[in-house]
């Protein structure tokens, strides 16, 4: 076995440890005679698993009891839909900041449906190198819910700050950065996340919606998408990804185990740091976000020269350190050194960083 | 490693071969130093991975070229509000058969979104102990299409015939039957199947959609649940279901190495005959469906008495025949009999069968 690191956005790297808890049990799981992936999403052994799940993610983040979490389908892209769906009824109309490409499409999945949404923040003409600063008096004052991407993947921002709005809730996407460090659940209204960065393998997205946010649903909407219906069966109104959730819950047993989001939180702050703390010190490689909305999990980079970026992101993979190239929208590199991502990774990145900067002098 | 003999509905068993593949391979797959877990799903290793898969299906179905594959998340659930979405524009109106309860769902899924739907055949007086003849003059001349659910999983009944309409698209829910058995895949507008039966762990949906058929969809709808979105992007318009769509394709595979359908077939019919011969053998079991619409995937029976169909799942159980026990909405047995039960494990069942049957007099 030779294991690479892996800077990939997501899907990601998973705890070695998790890996291979689920190789030794994949054929048979404890006593039961069978894979999880063969179990009735209905039985007991079943039902222990997707139970401890919750409760593992629970104590992980510390959800208050009017919250309820669900498991689903569909990725962030189905949410950009479900949330307007099951919220906008409040009053009718939903704010928005558009802060990267993710924040983007759940704005214009919004407009698609056919609702009165406003951008009410975006730093689209500074190429999305900080997030905005939003206050209370940028929000319409009957809006149902502000918008916000928390971590923005591609460009390597996060908000340093939750938006302080009263009494309206405020929705974030924490795909990118959910379970890296604590959060105060209780100051948002909603938080959702695709599992496929720092939780699990793709194919599972996590809602954690406050308790009276879910009796705004639309009448005419797809029932897979109502957080409601999904919350009174438990997340399962249909058969779940139920192997998916269970790898999710070798990852919150194994953050658990380490000393959960407090510990994480530090480890990811190390592992940043080194990164950061290069890029600073140095004038090779530019780190185009400002410092204030830097990600803990996302880190860009660019040589300023679009062959040499190339060449990079190529040699680094033949070095064992794959997937640096950035997102096809915007070039440069990315390193996404999310919770798996052990502190030796980002040693190895910033080594083959200085060797491939002193033997590739600019022109 | 003691496995059991597990009849779930889906759930449900996986070819033992396959599970211990995907152990062998889960850490490290390959020469590519991670796991499939951990792949960008827009890596070369990955791709080779989803286009292996979507070959090897149509291979598998001989799937004609005027059809795309997608692999989607959600499943059949979801796909009950997609396929009126998608397609009830092409006139405005549609017709179901309803044939058991998840036909019952995808019926009223259309209603509950505010469409001129119509049930055009129902078997509901005689509990759906069959499936409806339905004949092109019992549809609306000018339905956008007809839905039917193919195999009925908790009652046991399966099509033995395909309605054959004109030009009227026919859409089958195939989610307890797909890849049992040969189809052909031209006389249908729209097939599709949770994967959590016959294909792979759950949190895969395959939806196989005559290409003239994607041109109807709603505005204003969930862009994830588009096909036509979803066929333009490959199935990536976000991230796909990608550990679950590589276990399908080791399903394939080992479906194409035991000589494809018609060997499944094979094997499915003698597994199938084993079990209702002895049902009509006898007399201390009854099998409630008619003999024209027997499932080969799901076989229902009772003894008659709720307490000894209590006692049998139970004891049944404790001999290592899992879940046994019907669907709590219709009670009695069911024993799911899919591509990876092995003919052993029907051996297995019917010899408990008799044991019971003998130990367990009728007052």
């Amino acid at each position: 076995m030779n294991r690479v690191y892996n800077f990939s956005a997501g899907p990601s790297m998973l705890p070695l440890d998790v890996l291979q808890k689920a190789a030794a049990e994949l054929v048979c799981y404890g006593e039961s005679g069978m894979s999880v992936m063969e179990m009735s999403h209905r039985s007991p052994d079943y039902e222990a698993i997707i139970n401890d799940a919750e409760a593992m993610l629970r104590e992980l983040m510390n959800i208050p009891e009017n919250y309820k979490v669900l498991f689903l389908q569909g990725g962030a892209s189905t949410q950009f839909a479900a949330v307007p769906l099951n919220l906008i009824k409040r009053t009718g109309k939903a704010d928005y900041v558009v802060s990267g490409q993710f924040s983007g499409k759940a704005y214009k999945e919004a407009q698609k449906l056919g609702y009165d949404v406003k951008c009410v923040a975006t730093t689209k003409d500074d190429n999305f190198d900080h997030v905005p600063t939003v206050t209370k008096d940028m929000v319409r004052e009957d809006a149902a819910y502000l918008h916000i991407c928390f971590n923005n993947t591609i460009y390597g921002t996060k908000y340093p700050y939750i938006p302080e709005l009263g009494d309206i809730p405020v929705v974030a996407d924490m795909s990118s950065c959910i379970i890296s460090e604590p959060v105060d659940v209780s100051k948002f209204g909603v938080i959702y996340a695709g599992a496929q960065k720092n939780m699990a393998p793709a194919g599972l997205t996590i809602v954690i919606v406050r308790d009276d946010l879910l009796d705004y649903a639309e009448e005419k909407m797809p029932t897979m998408l109502e957080w409601k219906t999904m919350a009174e069966n438990g997340s399962m109104y249909n058969t779940p990804p139920c192997y998916t959730i269970y790898m999710a819950k070798l990852v919150y047993e194994w953050i658990l185990s380490i000393g959960g989001l407090e510990e994480m939180k530090k480890r990811n702050e190390k592992k940043a740091a080194l990164l950061y703390d290069y890029l600073d010190s140095q004038d090779y490689y530019f780190a185009p976000v400002k410092k204030e909305s830097r990600s803990m999990m996302n880190v860009t980079f660019v040589t300023g020269d679009a062959d040499l970026d190339k060449k990079f992101a190529s040699e680094a993979g033949k070095a064992g350190l794959k997937n640096l190239k950035g997102h096809r929208s915007v070039g440069g590199m990315r390193a996404s050194i999310y919770n798996a991502m052990p502190y030796e990774g980002v040693e190895a990145l910033v080594a083959f960083m200085k060797k491939f900067a002193e033997e590739n002098p600019k022109a």
